[in-house]
This record gives C-alpha cells, structure tokens and sequence, in this order.
C-alpha cells in the first residue's frame, strides 16, 4: 500500500491509496504515520481494511493540496559513501563499515516543497537516496536477517547537503545536511509487502531537467537489512525514524564544472515504484 | 525558578521547586516543560504565579519517585573540543569553530536513571557538561548578543561516550554518543534569569568518589552565546532543544590508566547552581 499525508505543515493527514487508485483519507481509522500504526503488522491489518472497504472512506482531490512528508521522523540518519561506483568515481575506498551522519529533524520536508538555498549559501547539492523507515523499535538486532520485520517500508528521498558547512566547517557532517527543507521524503511511504527487493530499484537525479544521477541500489556497499542491523548495536530506532541509504554519484561536487544548486533550478529525484519528488530553489523569505 | 519533570519515562509531570524550597506539581497550569511554555517570557509569568500561589498547587514528595529529564528535546546537540584547557591537555589545537555533533534524542535520561554500559563496550566514557535548554524557536540569529532572549534554561548533563564506537568505527561521532541512557539531564532547568553568567560555573565529576573533573565553564572556546547563534546559522532551533556545551578535561579517555566506566562505578556530576546526578553504571537487562 502507499501512504501519503497531505494537508499544511503540523496538519496533515494521513491517507492511503486504495485499490483503486483513489487516495483515501484514512484519518478516521489512524490519527497519523506514526508510532504503532507503522508496525508490519498493523500495516498488514489495515492493508485488507483498505482493500475491503476503501468505498467507506473520503476520496481526496489533490489538486492544489500539498503534499507532506510521509512519515514525521524523530531521527533522520544519513549513510555516507554508500555506493561503490561513486566511491571509485571519487577515488575513495569502501568504506569498512557504514559512515553515519544525522540530520535536523526540523529540516524535513514534503516531496513538492521548495527547496530553501541558505543565505550566502554557494554550495547547496543534491542526493537521491533510498530512504527506509522503521515500522518497530529496534535494538541490539542479532543478525540483518532479521531486520525485514522492523521495517514499515521505504521512500524517495533527497539528501540536500550545503557542502561548505558540510566540509570547510570542522569535521562533522551534521552542519551541512541539517538547513530547513533539506530533507524532502515521499510523497509516499511504499509499505515493505511491495517492495520485492529494496537492493534493486533504479533511481534518478534531474536538475533542470538534465538527468545527473541514474544508479541502482544494488550498488550499494551495505544493503538496507545490514544498515538496520548495524544502526541498532549503538542506538535504538523508534517508528517514523528514516535511514537514508546513501547517494550514487553524480552530485554536483563530483562534476568538473560543480554545478551547485541556485534559486530557480528545479530538482527531480525518483526512484523506481516510490514516487517522484520535485523541489524548487529558492531563497529564503 | 528550578523546573523538573517527576514520575516514571513517559508519564512525567511538571514540576517546580517553590519560593519555599517545595515542589510543587505545575501540572494544572502547564501540561510540560516543552513548546511554548518554555519561552522566556513564559517562563516569567509563570514565576510569578508561582511565587504568589504556590500555596493552591499540590506538594510533591520526591522519596522513592524518580526524576525524569527536566525536558524532552527533540536534538541534543553537542560541542566538541570546547575547553581550553583540555585542548592544551590532549595537544590539540583550539577549534577555530565549534565541532557539532549530535546524540540520539532516546539516549535521554532522568539524573539518576541507571547508566546502561552497552554489552561489549569496554570504553565508555563520562563528560560533565553545562546543557542549554532553548526556549523559543530561533534561526539566523543576527548576532551572539540576541542569544539570551531565546533561552529558557541550563541543566547539568553528562554526555556519555562510548569511544571504541565514537573513534574507532569511521569519522562521525553520533555512533558513540547515542546508546539508550549516554543522555542524563537534570535533575533541574534552572530558567535563565536565575543564573547571572553561564560562563562562569564551577562544573565538577567524580567517579567512585574520585574528583576526575574540575573546571570552569569561563574556559569554554566558545561560550554559550556563541554556540546558539552558530547553530543558528544552520539549523532551526526549537524549544526544548539542548545544546551540550562541550567537556572539560579529565575524561577517562585523557588519563593514563584509561579507567573507563564500568558495571558497579558510580558517577557523579554537579555544576554549581544546577544541581547533581548520580548515576549507577549497570549492564542492560
């Protein structure tokens, strides 16, 4: 199933798509995306619901509404160097084990939100990435063979970076990844039960319409259940928390010409069977 | 005024510590420590309604109940390398901005909650900091002398690290700071306008009994003003965020012996005016 939250910030609501295609508001069974409404199971649950009685709930017209982030993270974790292609494309090496960075939460963002470039910021770079996001709490997983029964399913996402604050400010990440709206997610949450594989989807970066990035996951050096597992040995992940998978390569840093996002450009990631996202920059208001 | 949450993780209730010395349970007035009750002129409010009608608000009897953590942040952000005098210790140069990293928001504890040494972890390390609690929502902040009227508080932290995890498994540092419990906060917020100069508070640790830290916030690299109006530049800020401002010297990673916490140690942190922890280190059940 696919489920979208849709309304203004801090006031979406939750729906579903039904069978039909329709999108159903389905705030009349679950108050949001969240907590455990985003386990497998209860996901399972209103799965059958939907597909047996969609015609009981409201459809909803999309048209001029916006759409929101799928689900509300507590925690946004970011891979780093994840793509063994890129890796080589930047003359790194794989990395040993997974590099992992954070985000603001405050920096998430919907699917069709603008895009805010920082003031004075010169640097502002594209990501499409994998994002997954944990449908259980999550701690001390014995074995990533275990890690599918703590997903709720998986998202497109972008992984804006400022690379200034990201590289020329002191040696964390988490300065440049965390300016608002650097974190758009969806538009849907594509449960784990229609995802045959999440280590095989082809996804795509265009800016202005000119494509920049076209991986696939299977390129991935750790794949989506050794993330899980890796995370949870030193942290808890709680429902809504996403994990995003890393980037390919073709960001704006690995061109010759580095070309860097400005007000005006408009960016489009995909990913196969999760949805587009399209931003447009801008400044600040 | 002394702010602080009573009751088990997950049902606290707000507290405050009357002009009589008494808590009292706020819960009436306020439903938490969080949003827009902890803005500055809130906060003033409240104090005053406090000191005239501390009598019509239930008294609580702390014995035998716990202390939770006196807010529920949604980014604990903490600084590196900000003590001059720790820097000139390990032999490494004064950061020429501040080194952000970030801690897990569920590695949250109450003062006294049991410090959970993660299985397998052979170093796990304490670090006495001052937190800044953020009172009202604030982003480019035009200058560090604008930083007062956004916080709400300080608090007594200890920013837990597992350093095999934080220095031994690839660059970024959120790895080793956000196992469940590395976060204890309390046992008070002590709002703002009852501490004359952040930077000027004695803050000492002790493990076993044994005095490991003993410093001054007056040696910060950058001081608390300083840090809310960097971060500002890159982040949003919210209420209820915490900012942990960095570690004095004498951590167990900067001793000979590397006496690192283990199962039985008992630690101890106090900054003065803010109040003390106690921690119990045990392994998880």
């Amino acid at each position: 199933m696919r489920l979208l939250r849709v309304g203004q910030p801090g006031s979406e609501l939750p729906c579903a798509v039904g069978p039909d295609g329709v999108v159903r508001d389905v705030s009349g069974w679950v108050d949001d995306w969240a907590g455990d409404n985003l386990d497998p199971e209860a996901i399972g649950i209103l799965t059958r619901k939907v597909e047996q009685e969609a015609h009981l709930l409201p459809a909803v017209d999309l048209s001029g509404r916006r759409i929101g982030p799928p689900v509300r993270p507590q925690q946004i974790i970011s891979i780093g160097l994840n793509y063994r292609r890129h890796a080589a494309e930047v003359g790194m090496a794989v990395p040993e084990e997974p590099i992992v960075s954070t985000k603001a939460c405050n920096a998430l963002a919907g699917p069709y939100d603008d895009l805010l470039i920082p003031p004075g910021a010169l640097k502002t770079d594209w990501e499409v990435e994998l994002g997954v996001v944990i449908g259980r709490r999550v701690q001390y997983l014995a074995s990533p063979a275990e890690a599918n029964q703590y997903i709720a399913g998986y998202c497109t996402a972008n992984d804006i970076s400022e690379r200034s604050w990201l590289l020329e400010r002191g040696g964390q990440w988490f300065k440049g990844k965390s300016f608002p709206s650097f974190a758009p997610l969806g538009p849907y949450l594509v449960t784990a039960d229609e995802i045959r594989d999440p280590n095989a989807l082809q996804l795509t970066c265009r800016v202005n319409g000119q494509l920049m990035q076209d991986d696939n996951t299977g390129d991935m050096v750790f794949d989506v259940a050794e993330l899980v597992h890796y995370l949870s040995r030193f942290m808890v992940l709680e429902p809504g928390d996403v994990i995003l998978t890393g980037s390919p390569g073709g960001m704006a840093i690995s061109r010759p010409d580095k070309p860097y996002l400005r007000p005006g450009d408009i960016v489009e990631t995909e990913i196969a069977g999760l949805g587009a996202q399209r931003q447009h920059c801008r400044q600040p208001r």
